[in-house]
C-alpha cells in the first residue's frame, strides 16, 4: 500500500516503520541530490545544521549549502543542481549538503526500512524499482517550512500514478495528489510556476535551475538509496 | 487575502489574528451546526469533552455528542443533521455539541476577529458575506485526527473560488483546493465517495446523512457565526 505525507509536520500522524520512505524536496534538494550523484558525486550526506554541515570537512567530504536560496560564505557548492550536472568538478567527491525542508524528512524518516529521494529527474526508475519490492511505499512531502508545497504534491501524485501498489484507503492526501498529476501531467511547468516556491526561486535568477528540476526522466538507471549515513545511487 | 490551512496540525504554521476564520467539517460537524441553527435552535455551543459538553445541561443546553459516528448513551443528540432539519423539536433548544475534529478547530481559532461555520448547505450565502467584509479570511478545515481530508478540502476550494479576495500567492494550498473544486464542482458526490470519511460514515448506514452533508445552498439567507461562546445564525 502507499500512503502520501503533504508535509513533516504531519509525519507524527503515520508509521514508518517497515516502510520504503521516498523523501520529495522537488525545489531543491531531491533534484540535487539526485543530479549530483548523477554527475560523479559518490555519496551524499545531508546534515540539517550549517556547522555540522562544515564539519564533515575533516572527513574528506566537501560542504554545500544554502539558505532561502542564497549561497552561504565558505561553502564551495550550493543546493543547485546545474552546479554539478555535467562539472568534471563533481566526480568523486562526497558531498555534505546542508538544505531545510528536505533534511528534516530524513532525519524525521529515521525508522523507516529504506528511505530514498524521488524527483522528476529520476521518476520513472525510481517507479519500476518500487514496483518490484514487497513493502508498504510512504511518499514523504518536504513542503516549505511545513507548509504544503504545489511542486512537492504534484510529484507525489506522478509517482503515485507510476505504481502498483494500491494507495491506502484511509489516505485521502493520495487522492488529492493523483488528482492533481492528472489534471496537470501534460503541463507541469506551467502549473508549477504557480507554486509559492517557485516563484521566491524565479525572483531571484533561478529560473533556469527550476526547469532543470522539472525535467522528467533525464536519468534513467538508478534510485537513490541511503546507505549506512550516505545517500549513493544504485542500479535499479 | 485567503489563505487555506488543511489540517488542525498545521494551524501553528499560521497566523490568524485579526482574520475571519471559516471553521470547515463537512461531515459533519459543520453541517450539523449550520442545519440545527436553520431548524430552530437558538444557539450552538462546541465542546471538545463530552463531561463538559453535558455538564451545560445545567446551563439549559441539551446535550449533542458522538464519537467516531457512534451516537454516546446519555446523550439525545447527535452529530446528525438529519436529526435536526424540520424536527419540531429543535425548535428554541439551545444545543451543546461535542465533535472532535471540528470543536479543536474552534478551539484554535480564538485569536481570530471572527470564527464562521462553513458548510455547502450554507456556501453562497458565506462567500456572500464574505465579500463584504475587508479583512483577510482564513479557511480552515478539520481533516480527520489531524490528516488532510478530501471532503473539507474539496469544500474550501468551493469556497476560495466564490471569493473575490485573492489568494495569498505564498499558499500553496489555495491553489491545490481550488484546483481539486474546478476538476469536480459537477460531480461532488460522486468524488467525494473516494473520502476515506465517507467510506467510514457510510458503511455506519450514515448514507443519508453524508448525502445531506453534500448538498449544496438549501439555506441562503444566514450565516453561522461565533457570538461571545455560541454559534448563530446571522441574517447576510
Amino acid at each position: 500500500m502507499v500512503e502520501v505525507c503533504l508535509s513533516p509536520e504531519l509525519i507524527h500522524l503515520y508509521e514508518v516503520k517497515s516502510k520504503i520512505v521516498v523523501v520529495i524536496d522537488i525545489l531543491r534538494a531531491s533534484s540535487t541530490i539526485v543530479t549530483a550523484l548523477e554527475s560523479g558525486v559518490v555519496a551524499v550526506r545531508t546534515e540539517a545544521d550549517l556547522t555540522a554541515c562544515k564539519a564533515l570537512e575533516t572527513q574528506q567530504y566537501e560542504a554545500a549549502a544554502e539558505r532561502n536560496g542564497e549561497p552561504i560564505e565558505g561553502f564551495r557548492w550550493t543546493n543547485s543542481p546545474l552546479q554539478y550536472y555535467q562539472n568534471p568538478e563533481s566526480n568523486g567527491i562526497k558531498l555534505a549538503l546542508s538544505t531545510t525542508n528536505g533534511t528534516r524528512c530524513v532525519q524525521l524518516s529515521q525508522a523507516a526500512d529504506t528511505i530514498l529521494i524521488g524527483s522528476f529527474l529520476n521518476l520513472q526508475a525510481t517507479a519500476e524499482w518500487l514496483n518490484r519490492q514487497e513493502k508498504d511505499i510512504f511518499l514523504f512531502c518536504a513542503g516549505w517550512k511545513g507548509k504544503v508545497s504545489l511542486e512537492d504534491s504534484l510529484f507525489a501524485g506522478a509517482l503515485l500514478c507510476q505504481l502498483s501498489a494500491k494507495p491506502n484507503p484511509q489516505c485521502d492526501a493520495s487522492t488529492m495528489v493523483a488528482q492533481l498529476w492528472n489534471l496537470h501531467r501534460d503541463n507541469v511547468t506551467e502549473f508549477l510556476a504557480e507554486s509559492a516556491h517557485y516563484k521566491r526561486l524565479n525572483n531571484k535568477g533561478l529560473a533556469e535551475d527550476i526547469q532543470f528540476c522539472f525535467r522528467q526522466n533525464l536519468f534513467t538507471e538508478n534510485i537513490v538509496i541511503l546507505h549506512e549515513k550516505d545517500f549513493v545511487k544504485q542500479a535499479i
